[in-house]
């Protein structure tokens, strides 16, 4: 049988043997999987030496790029990724839950890198920071990669999502990954990693795989290098407090599964949409990956009196369930990653039902479709009713499997108090049209809460449901759910990223960020919307006026816009204004004399304004003020796959006094080179 | 002698008799200190159930705003805390460093929440996130305040900023703090706290003392509390292991003191301005708090030339730094904060002159004024050579004290590497007018940083050092440094509060942030601006129009302001433009129609339109094109000191055909009530 390859320092490394890998359904083995051999410090240390140089040597836009190519050759794969899916117990809808959802990751931080990054190999976070009265010291925050691997270990559940949605934020951050798959699912993860190894899109050294234990990997971490981890809490626990991980303040992240709730409202009656999407809300979580989702709905509070409609509804559900060898039609639910798993939720569930009583589904007994319930790792979906609340097994107990416990609470504040007794999950959803009893629920439950869902009828349609993390929304959760966050769009990419206050003059954070800032130096000569992306540097600048305004330009301007604010009309009632003691020109009035001012009219590189941030009206403009205004190149982010880019100008217009009456970001697209 | 007292659970605890703490100058006792007796379970359960609520019934601007009256308070006790200062060993200087220091954190935090935060009591975190096609179902981050408390354990060097620094953004979170100080100058926070306490400023339960030992403190929290610890390396990893807060997931911050570094530019050659400011800030460093600092410059690399100059010019400052009883005239460095801590540095004196040579400076012996060298905590500036920059000792032994060691490099990419070897440093400086050294320096230094100064001529006169923290900036350093980040503006207040993915429909987002989303339902009746802030709600809004926009208005428009673009008044290069295809009206046009047609002109409760965000131009206007705009309030900050506040208003102006040709939001000033 064939022993799964390691793929470290550059090479690919195959043991002589190693623990046999079963599959889920039918106890055949698949592979076999061993680290025995494998050099961990070399493996961190070329991540370290040859995938971050080649990284670093990349723009955030050139990675996105890269991220896309990977997403759409993984696409051309699909369909072998499903059909190893399919021997961890997976149907082929949870199979594409697991490989398009690892897939769709990519393809969202190759969006959101383009989209919220600049194209540059640093970070720009937050704005300028004034430090002193003169404005010739200032901070400003920057975000650059760590100088470490990015090890990430993952749990069985997800052998295709888990491994990307933590690779992908790492690889825009250009920091390199090594990937520890848990091993019961491990062929996957390792196949998966073959393709993308083999492909050769990304550059050597951005990721490896170590198929099989850990072994001392954690022992030769070091300060830039990261942990992430999903898997138990107990795991977690263990592995944070590691000593090198604590010597070295590894940031280290954990992803546990929780114990999430769901909340019905009382609106939410038997014959509401609401009641209907609760239930089936809570049969689909129970059921895809056969509840092995460490966002699954494992409490179901509902209204006391709702108890026996919702028992009876899901109980009716549930019972539409088939159970069976998941490539066979018709199944909807397959089996558990191994047999072990499924020993597990059945020692889970004998401490459930001390609190609680089983009012569907048989631990020991499970109908089949097309497999030997034996031999493969099938259970039954299993719904627990606990009259009381306040027993402790339902809020401690996970069984890793299609569990859910149906409770009752009786009050918004009880059910708050509930949804927190978890101590700190993913997800949790609240099903109901009463708003004003979503926004409590919603705004008691979130301090232990990584992700909360409000599902009612506005939103059903095109809800992506209570288990399913989202590239652009944080994963993670307090407490029992691991402390930590993944994901959450671009927050996933600058946590991979060592934050840093830069102080200085403006000229010198204008040299270190590349993005212009206010009191540096500029530069005058050709009108910079002369000059084409090659041409054009930070700083460039013209400088254009004075005009003056008049009172008939602002009359003018008045009846010209219909903007006949009493401000800009009325002499007496503006003279009243604690703002502005008498008649004052339009802001945009302002803002268009200024560019009348900058702008360069012939045909050039400059192609349009496609916006305008950041605008502040700093001093009333008076009739008679004279206005000048001064346009510089601020930042610069040319378009990987374009013939343009986007250029950010600084606009600060000021009056005869020399104060700053209005600035403002003017967005531009400029050509990269002249026509 | 007075033993001091600890405040818990709302009373002041006095214990019997405690260890005794010394004056670093006399060898005097000052007090005693224990925490015998304290339930330490029932603080923070106190804080949990007293303070928290209270502090959550407060919008960000209220607890604002009673930080600046805190804060006016404290100045006013400052000689008291600057006496009982000195007997740590403080210099006026120093005293001012950490009381007047911690004071202005106060003040910037006040400042900052209520500049940058909304008048609420929860953030909305980012922007929202789309999540379907329809726009039915999105997503929006939300921060609440985490349900426990703030446990902040100081270090003994900053008995005033210390505490202050962690507790300005836990308060503006509204999540209360408990304050366990180092012992040794204990005194000093116990008073400042008397102060808060009995100024009855702040919400009963926002602040807990503990004097003395942590004792079984950290066995009792929770995933909703929080550790803050500033200290040595060695104790921040044992609490970061503490088995119940890793259990517990807690949120755990660590700053350390780190072997930070100052870099010599080779520009800066004797003679120069940056030579000079090399020279003194290192002898600044090493001498301010006698060198008991965690940003404390304990390592300087220079170029190799350059050696003989900067230790002859170190020593030569050093030598006229009188050192003796903190508060005699001429006296420019105090004692360290005891006997043990002299004994500590000497200590780390013997490794460290392993690899080097003193230069400058006895470690048994130093003249002092008005004190008696041996009973106080004195010690002598000490300046080390090492010549070897590749020994290992520099660069991991911190002597605690007025120490530094001087080595050279030889390169740039050398003196990178030599800075990383500290593992991770709080702060480092580079001082130089070579505006690419300092670039490479910056870049390549960032991922091992906090905070990096770049000192020269243009900032150096407001420059604030290399060793002071700034409440805007971030504090706190990766590895070594303990991995933890401390204030950093906002930034600070976020570290004390649950982010969480809310996901639901427009309207659900809207009544959960409280700021209306778009597609969620708007109220359309009376005109908006004809509303105060007591009547005007969220989802208020006036449509109007439509407006046609003729050729004659662009032609006019271009005549008027002068912003003759060819897009605008030349057909022929408007239609070669790839973006437009033809003649389009200015963006200024757009906007000033829009307001034309939104606005209502009569004074009302309207007083100002103060500015402009996020502005996109999405569709070109042709002549010919009708305009319509929706105007809709957003969001609503009323000020807490003024008769009004800030609207903030979703603009939406589309044409014939339903498309958005301008998306941006109205920033006006409107009155709470109608006069």
């Amino acid at each position: 049988m064939a022993v799964l390859r390691s793929y470290v320092s550059g090479a690919w490394h195959t043991p002589d043997d190693g623990a046999p890998l079963l599959d889920a359904v039918t106890g055949e083995e698949v592979a076999r999987i061993s680290s025995a051999g494998i050099d961990m410090a070399a493996a961190l240390d070329y991540g370290r030496r040859t995938g971050g140089p080649a990284l670093r040597e990349l723009t955030f836009h050139q990675r996105a790029a890269l991220l896309k190519v990977l997403a759409s050759h993984l696409r051309e794969h699909r369909d072998e990724l499903y059909a190893l899916s399919a021997r961890t117990g997976a149907t082929l809808g949870d199979s594409k839950f697991d490989v398009d959802g690892g897939i769709g990751v990519l393809f969202a931080y190759s969006s959101k890198g383009r989209r919220e990054l600049p194209n540059a190999k640093i970070l720009v976070d937050g704005d300028v920071e004034p430090l002193s009265r003169e404005g010739t010291f200032l901070g400003q925050h920057i975000a650059t990669p760590l100088r470490g691997v990015a090890v990430q270990i993952n749990a069985f559940n997800f052998p295709v999502w888990g491994p990307l949605e933590k690779f992908a934020p790492a690889f825009v951050a250009g920091v390199p990954s090594l990937v520890k798959p848990a091993s019961q699912t491990a062929y996957l993860t390792a196949r998966l990693v073959e393709l993308i190894v083999e492909s050769g899109i990304l550059p050597e050294g951005s990721i490896q795989l170590v198929a099989g234990s850990a072994g001392d990997l954690l022992d030769h971490v070091t300060p830039q290098d990261l942990v992430s981890f999903t898997g138990s809490a107990s795991t977690a626990q263990h592995l944070r407090a590691h000593p090198v991980v604590v010597r070295n303040s590894v940031r280290f992240n954990a992803e546990a599964d929780s114990l999430n709730c769901s909340i019905l409202g009382p609106d939410a009656v038997p014959g509401t949409t609401e009641f209907d999407l609760f239930v089936k809300q809570l049969v689909t979580e129970m059921t895809v990956k056969a509840g092995q989702k460490c966002t699954a709905i494992r409490r179901a509070f509902v209204p006391a009196e709702r108890m026996d409609d919702v028992a009876e509804a899901v109980g009716a559900r549930l019972a539409k369930t088939t159970v069976g060898n998941p490539t066979s039609e018709g199944v909807r639910m397959g089996a558990l990653a191994s047999l072990e798993q499924r020993e597990e939720v059945r020692r889970s569930l004998k401490s459930l039902t001390a609190a609680g009583t089983i009012v569907f589904g048989d631990p020991e007994h499970v109908d089949v479709v097309d497999a030997d319930a034996e031999r493969g790792a099938f259970i039954s979906p299993v719904l627990v009713r606990a009259d009381d609340p306040d027993r402790a097994e339902p809020h401690e107990v996970e069984a890793f499997g299609p569990v859910s416990t149906l409770m009752p609470y009786t009050s918004t504040e009880q059910v708050i108090d509930l949804a927190a007794r978890g101590s700190g999950s993913l997800a949790g959803s609240v099903v109901s049209a009463d708003t004003e009893f979503v926004r409590e629920v919603v705004l008691g439950a979130a301090p232990w809460h990584g992700r909360l869902l409000v599902l009612d009828a506005d939103d059903a349609k095109e809800s992506t449901g209570h288990g399913s993390p989202m590239p652009a929304l944080v994963h993670g959760g307090p407490g029992r759910a691991g402390g930590g966050e993944e994901m959450g769009g671009i927050r996933g990419v600058l946590h991979h990223m060592q934050r840093t206050a830069v102080q200085g003059s403006p000229k010198t954070l204008t040299a270190v960020t590349g993005r212009w800032v206010s009191g540096a130096p500029r530069t005058e000569g050709e009108h910079p919307f002369r000059k084409s992306l090659a041409e054009l540097r930070i700083g460039d600048s013209v400088v254009a006026g004075p005009r003056t305004v008049t009172q008939e330009d602002v009359d003018h301007f008045a009846e010209f816009t219909g903007d006949t604010f009493y401000a800009h009309t009325d002499p007496e009632a503006a003279a009243a204004n604690q703002f502005f003691g008498g008649i004052v020109a339009h802001g945009y009035l302002v803002v268009s004399f200024a560019a009348g001012l900058f702008v360069s009219p012939e045909p050039g590189p400059v192609l349009a304004n496609y916006g305008l941030e950041n605008l502040r009206f700093l001093t009333p403009v008076k009739p008679g003020d004279s206005l000048t205004v001064s346009l510089t190149a601020k930042q610069i982010t040319p378009r990987e796959n374009a013939d343009y880019g986007e250029v950010r100008w600084d606009a600060d217009v000021t009056n005869g006094d020399g104060e700053s009456v209005a600035k403002y970001d003017v967005l531009t697209l400029v050509a990269k080179e002249k026509s």
